[in-house]
């Protein structure tokens, strides 16, 4: 942990947006920043970054996560009292707010008892977060977006699952693209490693060890002042965790010290695969989550226009 | 009946967008529309449009629909295996996907044993819409938005339940307010029935009786070719029907001959005095549905950009 | 709380059953009292105590509590991969563990951070109760049912709401009925609520204000040596409280400090007339809770073998 | 099919208990049957048959069925306007209704358009079974219970998976054991199939092979006139399929022909270890479902009482 607490003391963004504050670096996305964000949009193309949600998701049951229930309360209904021919269907859906395409909130960990931006822990009760919850992030998340294809950057078909993705590769990436990464931008890092799952559908290989964020990527994204990062994979960090002794430090320290809003399992290939078409790397990047009062976090589909 | 089909023979878009088509009316959004649509943002100021998802919501249990449940499947929870002080929480959902604001998928009503574009009406089962569903708006619903506030030009707090809008008032609106509704817009019409619901807390109130659009208003919206419309209200129609032996006529020929996107329980409150304050009525809008495999419906979380 | 603190300390059954018992007074039923209650069946008839699960419960969502939620996961469903005639039919319920007919576990209240038997309150996380959970009942309980009929016994239609049940109450119904309630057995105590519930469905009239057993009676049961007690009513002790200031302190000795079963909502119309008419009130009593791993209650239905 | 259809002829209640009834073989069990049954209680000894609800279920997602989602609405919760120590726990269960051990009800499966009693299949809608639902068997399934252990009594340790039990299996336990399966009896099949799975946890091995009843004993279960009939797997039948064409033949006839109850995921280990002692292989049996409206299985934790 003093590791986790070295860099938390460099990448604190605590009292940074005033001690109320429960945004984090989304607060990077200031009128101007939005204003470049929508300049972006060149072609009018829009890409769906979002896992469906269904029966057919990811998860294998850890920590109690299942994939969606999606049940039916009315097939071929008619209305109470109306003979005539209206017919109606109606749906019900049971699902983890984690359990596909989804943001963490800055409620989701923690360590020492405390939340971002110093909320004791104990705010977030079987009631939900009264600190930090993703209801906070309403007004959404709506900046530019910048994609790093790093297995495409790097000339292989995908990063190794257990790849511990580090500041250099970052760079290189930005530099092979053309594109840097600035102040209230939406970073979204591709590794591959959902393409694989697409593919051959192995959910175990896909949730248990996959390519990520190193710890030292942390004051990078500081320096950078990203208001959000995400990523292919279920932890956008890299798993099996680089110190075996210490689990999730990246999100120990993004979420809990940086306040930085990860977003997880986001789909960019074929976002990808246009980018290394046009050579256009930016867009207007948009994904609103749902105001889940108390909401640890939220299931999305992040739209990329450019 | 023969008042719907009379309509629905004027308006009805089966076919128009290939026999295959599940998109129905935002086919409209062409990019050209979303270039025109980014154009719109001019200061960087952000919108969201939806309301909370929790037990504060609306539902009073009409057709099964209730209020979401929000439960904790994890509070300040430590990882097997990891001693140290890593915490996190997670959560889990149940709800109605049309519980609060949301879009109606093209699955979602029907007459005549057939949905929009002539699919059967039995492609809806247990297991979900096969056709129309929500999943086939993935891509969103990004396009120029154009907000009516109904009460506001007539000079009203608020348009009583039960009112019927006629094309005329939508266009008394437009005049009023300078702006022009046109193809692949997304119309949203404030009557400030959601705005008496947030002040005096009527749950029953808001359910059981709604200003909102008339049937007429369909040939007017078809003729205008939007892409989607929303209100602040639970049917965007009018409640009691106009015909009261005809249950939810706009809904049948609006879903399932014009293939037309409805929202509903938008809340268009802080936008609208936006609006008003600088006259300008259009923004970017975006709202993409979750992509619920087969879903109904979609809970939303829609932004105004301006 | 001194009022509580004072019956406590005359109640308590903490270490009475050793310091690792979660069970409570069903300890006295031994087999004897098993035997017994076999002997008691000389009709062969069969009385189902248990309320409906579905829309149609008396939940009005206090505390979170919404009635059960049925949801068909298949309908008419075919097996893939079988082209042939079998068709099948799959469910799933969303409810809370006490919406309806319920027993409470001695995990459901505490206070001074204990519950009963002294295991520390925060032995219930959000992964429920790793002590005096439900599971820990899966023997069930089966016993000697004695019904206690007070508004027959007192030639009322029914308690009026707020009525409190004093001790004597309960032994002019004993002497009334010609029967007396005795160690082990399960009490059952009709009022009359929800018979007034199931004539007018007014929800909230069943679930605000009701009869039910004052504090005083917990030395009474305390002294009979009950089992378990359920009642018709949502609560099973008065409500308006008998002090305004202390909630629910009957739950608060009996489940506390005398670790005594309570069961809620039990539908004892039909029994009642049964045993008015052949004047006996004994029978034997089965309810077996659902074995859910940390569970704080469990639905039932309650069956009466005369 | 024609197999199905020529053991239906010989073996169909229908009408047997008039037009209307939908509680099938259930109505054996007369009040004498009752007594009868009643009269097994030597011991006052209480077993428990039901597995526990819970994550660790064996469920993997055929089906659409999963584990059961054990979540909490209130931990160490205080009643609001109430400022003392009172604390409360709360909880909800979303839960296929036959996830774990389970009553099919017979609305279950069907076959040629009709369930039993010749009800029309399509009474199962998308708000439950009007017909032939888990709540018409309220009032239970109280009976005598008969275990017949078939690996002790084939010198095994368990039947392996895909063997198909005959009724020459049956009668050599009864004789083995010194026991006969009567008219109103519940008859409880052990296999050692589920001992297996609590052994190696091996789900996919538990739900996707078994062993079980063939075809032939619906013959003799009708000759017998069981009431119930109950095992240790997830199908009471052999899987895989005697005829790999045909699903679930002995479901088809049993449920939809006979109005046989079947009864899945029994534990019977500990039972049959006592039964084994003792050599009395009888018992008091009482499984009432839970009452779930238009319900098509209903979960148990069922007793045997010695």
């Amino acid at each position: 942990m003093e590791k986790v607490r070295a860099i938390a003391a460099k990448v604190s963004n605590w009292g940074r947006w005033g001690a109320e504050d429960e945004r984090g670096t989304v607060n990077y996305i200031t009128p101007e920043v939005v204003r470049r964000a929508a300049a972006c949009v060149r072609r009018g193309e829009v890409f769906s970054l979002g896992l469906t949600f269904g029966a057919e998701g990811p998860q294998i049951g850890q920590g109690g996560r299942v994939n969606p229930l999606h049940l039916m309360s009315a097939v071929n209904g008619a209305l109470p009292g109306y003979p005539g021919e209206f017919r109606y269907a109606d749906d019900v859906i049971v699902m983890g707010l984690q359990c596909a395409t989804q943001w963490d909130s800055l409620a989701h960990v923690h360590y020492g008892g405390r939340l971002y931006n110093g909320f004791p822990a104990d705010t977030t009760t079987a009631a939900g977060a009264s600190r930090n919850g993703i209801d906070k992030l309403g007004a959404g998340v709506v900046s530019r977006g910048v994609l790093l294809d790093l297995p495409r950057a790097q000339g292989v078909e995908r990063l190794e699952p257990g790849t511990a993705i580090a500041p250099a590769d970052l760079e290189a990436a930005e530099k092979k693209q053309g594109v840097r990464v600035e102040q209230g931008d939406v970073l979204l890092v591709r590794t591959g490693h959902l393409s694989a799952f697409k593919a051959n559908g192995d959910r175990v290989a896909y949730m248990r060890m996959m390519p990520g964020l190193g710890l030292a990527c942390a004051e990078w994204l500081h320096a950078r002042q990203v208001a959000a990062i995400a990523s292919d994979t279920n932890a956008v960090e890299v798993i099996p965790f680089e110190d075996p002794a210490l689990p999730l430090p990246f999100h120990m320290v993004a979420i809990r010290d940086m306040g930085l809003l990860l977003g997880e399992m986001f789909d960019l290939d074929a976002l990808a695969v246009d980018c290394a078409g046009d050579g256009v790397w930016q867009f207007l990047f948009s994904a609103p989550p749902l105001k889940v009062t108390g909401g640890i976090g939220s299931p999305l589909n992040p739209l990329a226009i450019k």
